[in-house]
């Protein structure tokens, strides 16, 4: 390019874009889609702040991703990989390319997958393979390999996805920076100054120990504080249920009284990379609202719900015994409530999010240290702090309910269940 | 209510609601919807993180409100009218109520009012007039009045809607904490510390002065940085052209291959307040991007650029005579695009943002300091800076157009246009 | 007081004086020494911003307490004694009164506390004093009780001193906003929102259990990044063996070139209340500058070391052996230094500041949380993270010794002391 | 350098020190200094925060000046003189250093120039010109051109002083950050991007016109919120008084009861460099503090106001008159007065901080923007703000005079005089 390229961004300042590729890549209508997804789901209904874009995070992870490469140029790290850049940091643009609306809920819902789209539309005939075909022809291949991390080169991986990464780095500044909580910030500068490539891996020197300690105690409280909190969980459980009613009535052959092409491919089940661009939350919503007047009364009302924020309520509790539960079900029965689709048990841990726990199954890569006389020891065999945030778990049950359950429940014959909800937080 | 509620906000770090009837009004479904329409309109084109809601920037016009009249209350102005509390909250509040999609493109289109709108759901059969007339019947009829600035005492209007307002005060620094620019910074607390009741207006101690100084030139640069953006204005004309577009398809009863009720009534002209609340940005972009597809080789063309951010570029120019427009419109016609759809030029200043200018023809009540001496003084007759920026007026034409239009023009012909194009900024 | 009084504050934005004794408090020659005593004594050597006096911190501790008391105020709580709200803000802002220059090292060489001076200036023949009295004659007295903890409302001392304090919680913002790491940085408004009175304690309520947790996970942060950092240390250490060496020269009635009056009363042990206000950084850094040219050549180096900010370097180790230690004093002697005035082993945790260990014989009373069931719980019972910090010891053994020793001593005889030198971080 | 070091810095993150010679320049005894002298003089009496030193501005200066080089370096303009990177930086870090205590009043007071003594430094028998020797035999005569605006490049002077320079730039960041009013915040990632190197000067782009706008507008108000503020200037004139006062005293063979050697130098006005290193502030504070009991009743009044910040009160008033003049003088003399030493008549543009005035005879190199067509252009000509701003002369004249004044005049007599003072702000 002629000359560099700014984004004026609220995290970073501004996001550099030097390479022709990396700006024809935004320039993408599947880049441009991102702008339709937000970063945080259903976050947005307990902090109304939470209204940030895949697109503004995806643009945050290339910006650190071309930092952290930047300065290992600039010191002339002899471990790192120069040939990769590029890969790097096309890979760190798309890497949430795959993500359709409130991807959570739909995931679950409907078992797809975001990585796997991401790859799909990176391989498929669209735009983005168009643009990194241009670089190479099996380019768009490396850039899925990295992306679903079978990449040949842990350190190149390792950027874009590992308990490190540009990803998390970018997504804990930035939601705490538009939640509003002030949880998620750590000194971004300096451990990009710690970082570096080392026989492999990318690595950290041991005097950024207590750096990484930081930031690790952020994502901790970020977790607790903003992922799991239980109304964003309630809204995403009222989501899911939607979209099982939905999957129920269709596959009864109810007709719609409403309905858009995506969806209809989504209910199916043959979603082709070209509905999938259709799939925005824009489209999602206006389904939600229209939705609200579908003659399913369960339907209608769970989605005129969700639209307006009458979440289902929740209480806090020890792991329900099964004896429980069928006392809740009968009390939401004789309330008119279907249990399926009113009634949730919910335990954080269960979620897709992750907090640092070395030597678990976990398929992201660890921290590692690098001491003086060259040693690699992973961090939380250093950091008491790290060992102590790792063993913790954190997490009770939730149970949600709908509100008027209250109400409308025989008290006397369900005292049991009246004083579970009674106690609620 | 029994304690009072927080909504963390980035902003005001908390936004508190101690009223019953506040908590009340936010949970209605009218207010709710707020949450689905953008703040600014198509700024996140320019600035990625200007992706806010109304529903947030409402909020902290409520908290900047309350934090006044806490002020005055706590000093104990005599001049305070004590009672009006609850109704300076209530419009604070519900003064964003009737904004649309998109408005300034939207009312450009089809000549509607966001503060009328507002009104219309105050005093109409909704949610929000429900609550609002459990604090008495004529409350409705009052809150519609601050709002529309026919209510009969000043200084209630002019917490809302002055010079100097909440209104203001919130989005200044809410849209420049969400683009990232710093220019709409400025020291809220100290203004709220200098701002009083007197006489039947809400005046400034002269002491003060430097603080709004201050305010003004955060305002005049935001204008000319963030709202007067020409990029911004690209899109914003861009969907002009597509609701002038799309009238005219329907006043020619061209069959639309994809429709929305809500969008529908709106071409009909002929909407109701509860169209009104299913028109949201979700259903609006929802038509546009199912709008790509449309037959109509125009709408669909504008609608792709728009959603695929294809923006119309732009020249700037001193005014152009009718000569060179009349040029560049068969430059247009030649190269295949019809002017009507492709072309405009644009003023800044022929805009609804308004810059502080005492004197001229501005609804918007001036700001008042008073001195030790009791006496009131607008304030650019004390602040040599206020006169200075209240009397430039800068801004100059940008004449917008396809970036095909200069590969597919005859450049021999048109070198006066074309020279008028490559001299780009 | 006819108007309030505002201080631009950089941590608190403002602090509002109401009271004309805190006003005149304020305006004491006593309160406006401590603009000559910096907050973090030698620290300024390590991050170079950390030049803010204890004057600013000590209105900063006023201003939080100030804000507790008016939550409680506002509230209106019946566990708040009122009466008791002068008195808690006269002892906030006075806590720090008998700081001197540089109190960590001066109270370890001259068994001094800082405390005790606060209390003898509250009660002795002082414009402070005076102040005080026109409260009531027993107010000093008071105000000294609550300083020293003797006074008997735990709730009136706990605000000033207890493990959530409004002192800690200024000094955290404070040095974090000086220094300019981000590491103490917390959610004060929040942690003001769910502190309240409860049967004579300060108490938190359960749902700010995660607030306080980030307090204390800033605090540990602080010690390890900034109070503990071993060059603050180092300079530390250098000021105490200048203190001791001046000391021992004093008692061999060794004549010093020059002298100020405050010093001579320290070294000989009988400060009065007027020496000690004569006794601040300027005095002691003239001292110290001139002293760089006191005949004796041990002083005259130590001094000049600290002035021109030449440190002793450190290394990291195990607990040394007591063979090992007379290893490095025979290294040392044979190179030309006394041991006494050039080595130090220091081990971290000596120090006067103290991590959050509830159950320790510490002195602080510990954070309560209150349940909705209206229990009392020590927070580390219910917080893993809390129980996880407080049971963690970090810290390694610091050996100090001059620069100049690695060069200077015999390293085929010292092989041993070498090679523990050479590995220093 | 083996490895680039960093000092952590609250106003720029890090400052990062690639070079040796700038390593050892800040560790000489001459640099480190700077640390015992206050940025912003007395500006810690009105804004209790700005207790940072020249010593943390200087490393910002230098800071600015790295970054703007390396931006150079890394765009490879043709247009930088690469060789004269080490110069620059040098000049940019060492040009306060010839500031001494409180500069503007004893520059006043004494007519000494702080920028001849930066260069007596630099060309004198010191560390730092040891240092700078190492590079070359010429180059602390270099160093002091550029520092005296007296070598032969412009564009090496401009960058250290201009009206954009880094001296500038890091000020007004800094003392915002540390006073804590946010008038000083501007965009300099920004304005780092849009300055460059062209034909012998420093342009900015033209695109960046209004970033400099938003720079020139924070050094508007921060001179009048912070550097012009009544009490800072209040303080400032009983310094000047309190010299002027032992000036006349020494002249008169007044045998003072306390006197330090550098003090005596200054009097004597025969400072060398030697002495002129043991000037700090500390020292200075004293000799202010034993001059409180002085037996000369004037000079120890003046001393004791300012230690214990019992400054002279202001009133504000148009011009005022020889008569009316006349007639204060009378007042003070009968009230027991010295109008010499308790009378001042302040303008605030007769500073020597200066406001943007194209135009004028200002020593300073003015700022030119760089259109596309490669035309340079003095920006007032095309900013209407900054047009506006530099011709704004506000100011009024401050007339300062002991508080106890009024109490102990006669006021039947004095009413003119009584009612200029009542009036005071």
């Amino acid at each position: 390019m002629k000359e560099e390229k700014v984004f004026k961004d609220p995290v970073h300042k501004y996001i550099y874009v030097q390479d022709k590729t990396i700006w024809d890549l935004i320039n993408t209508r599947e880049f441009q889609r991102l702008r339709r997804i937000r970063q945080l789901g259903t976050s947005f209904l307990t902090f109304h702040g939470a209204e940030h874009s895949r697109f503004s995070h995806s643009l945050g992870v290339y910006e650190i991703t071309r930092k952290i490469i930047s300065q290992f140029e600039r010191n002339r790290y002899e471990d790192w990989p120069q040939e990769e850049r590029l890969l790097c940091l096309c890979a760190a643009l798309l890497h949430d390319l795959g993500h359709g609306p409130f991807s959570h809920s739909i995931e679950k819902a409907f078992n797809t997958h975001h990585e796997e789209w991401s790859c799909r539309i990176v391989l498929g005939d669209t735009e983005v393979n168009e643009v990194l075909r241009r670089v190479s022809p099996d380019f768009p291949k490396h850039v899925a390999g990295v992306i679903c991390k079978s990449y040949n080169k842990e350190i190149v991986v390792s950027l874009v996805s590992s308990q490190l990464d540009a990803d998390r780095m970018d997504y804990l500044l930035r939601d705490a920076y538009f939640t509003g909580v002030n949880y998620g910030t750590f000194d971004l500068e300096r451990i990009l100054r710690v970082v570096r490539p080392y026989k492999g891996h990318i690595v950290v020197k041991e005097s950024g120990m207590h750096a990484v300690e930081d930031y690790l105690m952020s994502r901790y409280q970020m977790y607790w504080q903003v992922y799991f909190h239980p109304v964003t969980r309630s809204a995403e459980i009222l989501l899911q249920k939607i979209f099982q009613r939905a999957k129920h009535l269709f596959e009864e052959q109810y007709s719609f009284g409403f309905m858009l092409p995506p969806i209809l491919s989504l209910l199916e089940n043959r979603l082709t990379v070209d509905d999938y661009f259709l799939l925005d939350e824009a489209v999602m919503q206006t389904v939600l609202m229209f939705w609200c007047s579908e003659k399913d009364p369960v339907l209608a009302d769970l989605c005129s719900r969700f639209l307006n924020r009458r979440l289902l309520k929740y209480t806090t509790m020890e792991k329900p015994s099964h004896a429980l539960l069928q006392r809740v079900n009968s009390a939401l029965l004789d309330a008119g409530f279907d249990p399926d689709s009113y009634l949730e048990v919910d335990f954080p841990s269960d979620q897709s999010y992750d907090i640092y726990r070395p030597g678990e199954s976990d398929e992201k890569l660890p921290i590692l240290l690098l001491d003086n006389k060259e040693g690699l020891t992973e961090i939380s065999h250093k950091s008491d702090i790290v060992r102590s945030i790792s063993g913790i778990h954190i997490g009770s049950y939730h149970l949600y309910y709908p509100e008027e359950l209250l109400e409308r429940m025989n008290q006397t014959e369900y005292t049991d269940v009246a004083e579970l909800l009674n106690k609620r937080k």
